[in-house]
């Protein structure tokens, strides 16, 4: 179905998805009093004493910026910040409906690096974290990682909501196949934000405990132009980084040439680009996360006729639907209720199991849950609020 | 009455007294594809083709920014932007009671004005109007002045809400003792940002077409130190400028002096300093409106003795309020209905005008409407919409 004329009915009628509003309402002069000025004064100068009082008194307790240049909005590339103001609304709409979250958009007029990031700083005390949303890569790299000393959670969905979601339904796909996650060869299709954090999670890079992360045995990490390998020489810094935890034999050659003998398939590319043909020259029983959206890499149908045992896609029309929603919400939740200035690690797996186990019995069509199943928000949140603690995040 | 205790408990309990709402639930997948994925496509290419669409499909068109550094804080002085918080939710509280508007409390980590209108730049795009707040005087001239080209109004409040409110005020007190504006001497009693923006609209200093607006016959303008006159060598550019709409004889002393045979005292200063001995000195039935919060210049039992004709303050508890909240909500309400690029010397007197016809029949004790009183933001809107459009500001 398309949605284009209806959505834009609704967003013409609505004039803005989210709204805000009172907690109570201002009628009398001694609510004046109490909100406003004099009685305000009060929680003001607690604050002015004790800057920690912020998380008591006002907003930041329970409120994400989302942030965006505009620069990589949905598969539409580069539209601006103006244009990018109804996906961060849509956003909001869900870290309230399944976080109970404030979030608020922010659209920046710039795409400069060092402006995004000294912006971000100078907004920071009413935000209690900040969802980077839809900035380009290699750039949303380094801002995510330029702000991890902010003392707020600073988290890039496209990243890392996108990994914990991927990683969540790998757990329950390799769990009703039988297979070990450390015995699995992963190839991933697509090495921009989403592929890069995907590879990072999947091979446990950043969890320094290798005893509550179980890499898997090997990623192949592919992009338009092919396997990243030692050999090319027209790799930005940050795909080249990637070889350090991918492609162990340095192969070369087309993502198709890296699916040989493969057990998984995940593309978070753009669209239609393997056949059942394809799907055969891999590994018995391969599982197929075809991400891309709208159109994924491979239709389920497609893919199952070339042997796909397990097949995902981005699409709520089909299937084991691999959506971040089911991620973010919960994860900020649960970051904010234990006060988090960071999301570690730790967090981000204990996120993905929580996924998983949201689906205790998991079969073939139902690996992960329905993106609008309100509880998953609550359990992921529970487990990233407990695992935060246990660190001291 | 002491609000404090009771404004620390409410600011407990709800921990933020503003919430970001979603207009419509996300509970099916079609919502989620009409709100979101892949529907929301639609607005967000609309805009990139015409960027002015983005006031027909996203909350720019009702959406407001309150910007503060911190650093001029009720009477609180300086004390920075997470204390600030606390104001700033009770401020977009005002703005969605009276005005119907999405405000949020954007509160800045940093007191350097380059900065604050460089970020101020960088977040617009989700903005229709930028409402400036509790910024220390100069720094919030030169802020508000340098962004008059955003495209958005940028309006500082502490100068021309006050200053609105209180011309409405004047207006309606002349009317009552049968004087003309045009007759009146004021004392104006606090330099900074409200004094300053006091002086100028009584004067019609920015209204290059008189026949709209009557300036009161002379203003004597002080600071804590006095006459602002030039034989002082103590003041800063902001106010050595005002020296060409007041003080037309360059008389010098302290605010004393100035108050003798004078028929208007405007006090926005910190607090008690006149008494009925002072008021004695002025013209016959004088007019105070001693705003200093939350204690007077001069309490109004001891004015009336000292033979004040009428008398109006900044509190809630004693009659004739002057209070902001009679202007900013409609003003912003009126602008961004007529989706205004700046708020125009014309816009201000439309409202002004707009309050003091609230009050058809004014009477000593009734010169302004309640500043409660839901009907005036919909009469200033109303007037600031049409005066908007007639300018195409």
């Amino acid at each position: 179905m398309d949605y284009s004329s209806e959505s834009l009915q609704l967003h013409r009628l609505l004039k803005g998805k989210i709204s805000i509003r009172n907690k109570m309402d201002v009628r009398t002069s001694e609510h004046l009093s109490l909100v406003y000025s004099p009685g305000v004064a009060a929680p003001c100068l607690e604050i002015a004493k004790d800057p920690e009082k912020v998380w008591e008194y006002t907003i930041k307790s329970n409120c994400v910026a989302i942030v965006s240049d505009g620069s990589a909005v949905l598969g539409l590339g580069n539209i601006g910040a103006a244009a990018s103001i109804p996906v961060m609304e849509g956003k909001a709409m869900l870290f309230r409906q399944f976080g109970h979250i404030n979030a608020f958009p922010i659209c920046l007029d710039t795409q400069d690096t060092d402006e995004i990031v000294e912006t971000i700083r100078r907004i920071a005390p009413v935000f209690g974290g900040v969802n980077l949303e839809d900035i380009a890569a290699p750039r949303s790299f380094e801002i995510e990682e330029r702000l991890q000393d902010l003392g707020i959670p600073v988290f890039h969905d496209d990243q890392h909501g996108t990994a914990i979601v991927v990683l969540a339904a790998l757990i329950n796909a390799a769990k009703v196949l039988g297979k070990e996650l450390s015995q699995l060869k992963v190839v991933i299709n697509g090495a921009g934000a989403a592929g890069v954090a995907i590879a990072r999670l999947l091979r446990c890079v950043d969890n320094e405990d290798n005893s509550t992360c179980v890499p898997v045995k090997e990623i192949i990490l592919c992009d338009s132009k092919g396997i990243l390998s030692s050999k090319r020489d027209d790799m930005n810094d940050s795909k080249i980084a990637t070889l350090v935890y991918t492609n162990p034999n340095d192969i070369s050659g087309t993502v198709y040439d890296a699916l040989v003998g493969a057990d998984v398939f995940i593309g978070v590319s753009v669209g239609e680009m393997m056949t059942a043909e394809h799907v055969r020259t891999m590994a018995k029983d391969p599982i197929i996360f075809a991400c891309a959206n709208p159109t994924p890499e491979i239709m389920p149908e497609e893919a199952y006729k070339g042997g796909a045992a397990i097949v995902g896609t981005g699409r709520s029309d089909l299937p084991n639907q691999v959506n971040n929603v089911l991620g973010f919400p919960g994860i900020f939740r649960g970051a904010l209720d234990a006060r988090a200035k960071r999301i570690t690690p730790k967090m981000k797996l204990a996120a993905a199991y929580a996924i998983a186990e949201c689906m205790p019995f998991p079969t073939r069509d139902m690996i992960i849950p329905p993106a609008l199943n309100e509880m998953v928000a609550f359990k992921v949140a529970e487990a990233v609020r407990i695992a935060a603690l246990a660190e001291k995040a």
